[in-house]
């Protein structure tokens, strides 16, 4: 079994770059975390806004962000980015990401976030509950 | 009368500049947006986060935004950005902002913010109430 | 004879949107900006990142933006944008861009550019020079 | 010997934060990365500007990043960053950075930057060259 994978191509804007024209840092964090919402919406067929209510979660917080940047994406290249979920936890879970450039690896990265909840015991809190077998079994290709 | 003035300084960072090495225009509008937030801290002694349960509305959402960019901003200059409120409307008001560098105006912009409730007919709409004359008043300098 | 008239669709993003669940002000300047290099491709057939070296500018420096806030973008919202040069003049011309969410404006802005060279008596500063006939013809519908 | 540590407070803007009224992560990377510029000015009295001409060096790339997010940083709340540089290598170094609010770790994070000068065997590309001793005495506290 493997798991789903989530693919998209997107153009490295302007707007992107830094003095250096390059793709400043942050923005690759912005790129992981669109492509962590729309592989939610690839598996579960529900869209990002409503995954809270239709799973009684207020979100999937991230606890942990990283990337190894490895080859510049420059001004008006074409990125291709595939995201899967590597590994499930009881209440957590990782999405791996790579972005690739004419074929090249350009940036690996990933993130560690919580299918959480309302603590009880404190509103403003949240609490990582245990994700349903039925979410998980999603994840994973035909 | 004159108008209650707010400035500060700060430093135009890396992530800010564009491959052209000056500032990427959406920054500006960033820091409009905050100097909007300050300059009512500063009239109303009210933390931006309290200013809607403090005053019994839901915000001061932006209707219009609109900025002329006269010189480049670049890496590491340091900034001087003075706002006011340029006029009070019944429901609306102007918010006029100047950020010069070196003594020289770099950009000029302008905000148009409304004071706004929850609309009783429809309660994910908003809608522009009157800006009590207090409120209107605390705008004035000394 | 009517303007060429650029249109894209994306999605609204987490990231893109504020506290108010919507999308926040300075997102929209980039929306623009990257509309407004795509129009540019669409209608020159050259890439934006040799656009400069093509034409011997520098580039297509904004000298003024602005944004009318019609309808609240929110998050997983699909926008439609549409973007034109509304009118050359010598050396600057007004990209118009209109963003439409279910059919609804959302959003009215415009962009004046200049068509820029490097200003001879001073290798520093920028400078508008004239924009060729044939590529403000480019920029009819057929 | 103790490391050098920079230390600089700054707000939380409305700008910074999404849906859940909490900063979005990819903010973060943005506040490090000028942490990171502030400190090689205070360790090295050169300006981030001055940087590359004063060492003969093109930048300090960034090829690995990273941040856990333990509490989240809201709207309005008084951010306070340290930052250090933890490790000297040859030709890379560590960059430390740890944000608490009110005086709770809410971030921490780290960056591995390149000390880089322009391959001599291919222009468009960088490579790590060795950091000299003079300048990694800089980043001990006296």
């Amino acid at each position: 079994m493997t798991n789903l994978v989530y693919r998209r191509q997107f153009a490295i804007e302007w707007g992107h770059c830094d003095p250096a024209g390059i793709v400043f840092n942050s923005r690759f964090f912005e790129f992981f975390d669109w492509s962590a919402w729309l592989l939610f919406e690839a598996a579960l067929g529900v869209r990002p806004a409503e995954l809270g209510t239709t799973f009684g979660i207020v979100g999937i917080p991230l606890v942990d962000a990283k990337a190894r940047f490895c080859k510049p994406a420059r001004f008006n290249d074409v990125a291709d980015i595939a995201s899967e979920v590597s590994e499930f936890r009881r209440s957590s879970f990782e999405v791996k990401h790579r972005i690739s450039i004419d074929g090249e690896l350009a940036v690996e990265g990933s993130e560690t976030r919580v299918w959480a909840a309302q603590d009880p015991s404190d509103p403003v809190k949240l609490k990582g509950i245990p994700i349903p077998a039925a979410v998980i079994e999603r994840f994973r290709a035909a």
